[in-house]
């Protein structure tokens, strides 16, 4: 190992800086693939945090071997006295298989942490993020879907979202360390196998380069803007609280104080903050899957007010306007008169 | 002519929605090059505001015969009674071909104006929309680059963002107008070209298609994005102004009462807001040209206040903290003592 090596030095820092803050003391759950990038996390946590590292190797059983690759890879860290453990997972539901094995994966992965404030160290790259944010972009929901991956979102951790595919790749060089080039990651079946080796070189190559970085840039000044709304939102909520009195509750929590909302308070917000304000709002009142479309109508009974009637939202509720307030309530049966 | 064709009645309709809030009597400039967008625009205006249409072709000379095509168009429209002519611009100075022809041709545009208070209808596109989104992905400055184009973003009125280039080819085809393709839309050495001919349909393929519609929704929500972040840096740099007092200006504006600002009333705000409340107080102290890094260092100055001394800026000016106050000073010779 050569801990001199600038890759090393790297992955190392990056591990060291995301662990910084947390307890110093709870162990830390490495998800551990074989490939280049969690093969240096790996490297780097056992040398930052030696007697605090456990290790899980999930086997989505999609590949011919999987399983024995997965043994293999737990057998030589418990040789080594890591703990370490195989989690195989059953790969299905909606929204096609690379949403299906994600989420199967991070299931597994947070039921597999050795202690409930450890967190899990998944080795995703800048690269990574880059590939994010195009995705984002075919969604077209704004900096909602731009704003990627963040370093730390309870529990998952990671630390080398500053670092490139090349970085791990040089880190396991420089320690002697094999890894494994997955198959999946050249399947053009995935689409984010084609962001990476079609779309992002020649983006790279009518851009002028440096578009990876641009991209992650953009993702974390997004994030740091949505997070600002955000604030400005629950602010926002809390004074358009129509019910709130002195006692009630703590701002920006769902209390019962909070079933009312004052659309003249509201009315004096911009347009994008009173939308995320309504989309919070709208959830603590149990109201999922809102669309852009319900978020604009339901505005509009604040912005665009002309005495319309109720909007529909799903769950078979309704947002209504009455005396100047908003309030959710069950939609009538259509049949019903 | 048909009114009743789909996308003629969308261009028109598209143009009167526009114009509509915009006074009804000052005449309007239509920007016109021959080519199927603002052949349809012009179309348009001329059925929505008959009599309000002067038309300005800009002849670049950066093709062969582009004098006298720009001649023919002119005189074509002079003969049916409609004001136009034909401004002849240089285009040179720094930042490549495009940018340069770019600034001549505004430059042109908005003094061409029949009246001061004229509106100049562009007929970019939703497709021309989609292209500068991803041109500011490359420059990676967060919502500032991919927020797009503006509808209304005075002189320049652009009606047809909205609208697809299939759209205004299928109007012109239907009012029986000739319309020309500009070499230049297929040269390979214009980024914009490239983005159009290969990107785009590259990104369109790998993800399931929708991707110009949810470039141009991702540029409108970041826009009000961005809006709703400026109102609330304005309201923080009025309460953060150290000098002011009540008979003290206009909050936002620059007056002499906010040379210095109060660090722990910015220190309360999210770092995106401080951040643009520091872009806009040190635009209006005459700091132009500031990166990211700029504006992260002098946020340190808020956020991450340990005794730190000046943050260098563009102009020979810095940045210092004194007594929790920020403010603006000539940075010392660096050969003096």
């Amino acid at each position: 190992m050569s801990a001199a090596d600038p890759a090393v030095a790297a992955v190392r820092r990056a591990v060291r800086s995301a662990l910084d803050g947390l307890p110093a003391t709870v162990p830390v759950l490495v998800a551990y693939s074989g490939g280049a990038d969690s093969t240096a996390l790996l490297a780097a946590a056992r040398a930052v945090a030696p007697d605090r590292v456990h290790v899980a190797v999930v086997d989505h059983g999609l590949q011919d071997g999987s399983a024995e690759r997965s043994a293999a890879l737990v057998a030589e860290l418990t040789d080594q006295g890591v703990p370490a453990a195989v989690h195989t997972v059953d790969v299905n539901g909606g929204g096609g298989l690379e949403a299906a094995a994600r989420r199967a994966r991070y299931t597994a992965l947070r039921a597999a942490r050795p202690h409930p404030d450890s967190p899990v160290l998944l080795g995703h790259t800048l690269d990574d993020q880059a590939e994010t944010v195009l995705l984002g972009l075919g969604r077209g929901s704004g900096a909602r879907s731009l704003a990627g991956m963040t370093t730390w979102d309870p529990p998952w951790l990671r630390p080398l979202l500053g670092l490139r595919r090349t970085d791990t790749a040089a880190a396991c060089r420089a320690q002697g360390l094999e890894f494994w080039d997955d198959p999946h990651n050249v399947d053009p079946r995935f689409t984010r196998v084609r962001l990476r080796r079609e779309v992002l070189p020649l983006l790279e190559d009518v851009l002028g380069g440096g578009v990876a970085e641009a991209l992650a840039r953009t993702a974390a000044q997004l994030r740091d803007d949505g997070e600002a709304l955000d604030a400005v939102a629950r602010d926002l909520l809390a004074r358009a609280s129509a019910d709130r009195d002195a006692q009630d509750g703590i701002p920006g929590r769902a209390t019962r104080g909070e079933e009312r909302l004052d659309a003249d308070v509201l009315a004096d917000a911009p347009a994008a903050v009173r939308r995320r304000a309504l989309r919070a709002w709208l959830g603590a009142r149990g109201v999922t899957g809102l669309t852009d479309l319900h978020l604009r109508a339901a505005d509009d009974l604040v912005g665009r007010w002309r005495g319309q009637g109720a909007v529909m939202l799903p769950q078979r509720l309704e947002l209504v306007r009455e005396h100047g307030k908003l309030r959710v309530r069950t939609a009538a049966w259509p049949g019903a008169r």
